[in-house]
């Protein structure tokens, strides 16, 4: 079975998209720890980021450098700070979280819930800051 | 003034090194959340990863993905989790954490003190677990 992310991949299911190219994807996490958080993910479904081959993991990596330089000049914040843990969905995904604190990454803290208009104004944010160059 | 972790690099304060190369440096968190926390820095003194040239950041990706293959073959663990947040020494830092559960890697935890023994004995398997090919 895909995982919730290859159907977001898919279009299945929607998805905040803010970024693509053809092996990488970013949109925004729907349970966020702050408002912009985000997930960078590679297309190919793999579960573990330490199992991704060099070129793909740097590419992944190059990617979300790009997703987090549009969305730093988005979100307000001192800097985006960087998590993969994994234990959830069994697809790679770095989270990308505007941090003003620590305890803005922390993944303990209860979920946001932002409201689907501030979701899709985020969006379109992010999207037209995103450099494709 | 130099940051903590130049001054490891330089060898002017201790450090529990297990892997080092001409760019980068992995060691030991003397704050660890977990047994086997570890720290992957750039030796160029960079305050923010997404400020880290495409090449240095690339490599140090690289290294941390080598670096992590070795902490996992010595800790026990489900998986190495990653953060980088950067709020506090102004150096960047990959923090490589053998995870259990999604708690393993909440920084508001308070941080163990793991004895020198323990510590040493964490930088030996971890080093000579380290593949410099």
């Amino acid at each position: 079975m895909s995982s919730i992310f290859t159907k977001i991949i898919n279009r299945e299911i929607p998805g905040y998209i803010v970024a693509e190219d053809e092996h990488h994807i970013a949109f925004l996490d729907i349970m966020p720890l702050v408002k912009g958080h985000l997930l960078v993910v590679p297309k190919k479904e793999v579960d573990y980021i330490y199992d991704l081959d060099d070129t793909l993991y740097s590419s992944l990596h190059l990617f979300a450098k790009k997703v987090a330089k549009a969305q730093e000049s988005v979100v307000p914040c001192t800097r985006i700070g960087v998590a993969v843990i994994g234990l959830e969905v069994p697809h790679v995904h770095i989270h990308l979280v505007p941090l003003k604190t620590m305890d803005d990454i922390n993944f303990s803290r209860p979920k946001l819930k932002v409201p689907e208009t501030e979701m899709k104004e985020l969006t379109a944010k992010i999207k037209a800051a995103f450099d494709y160059a």
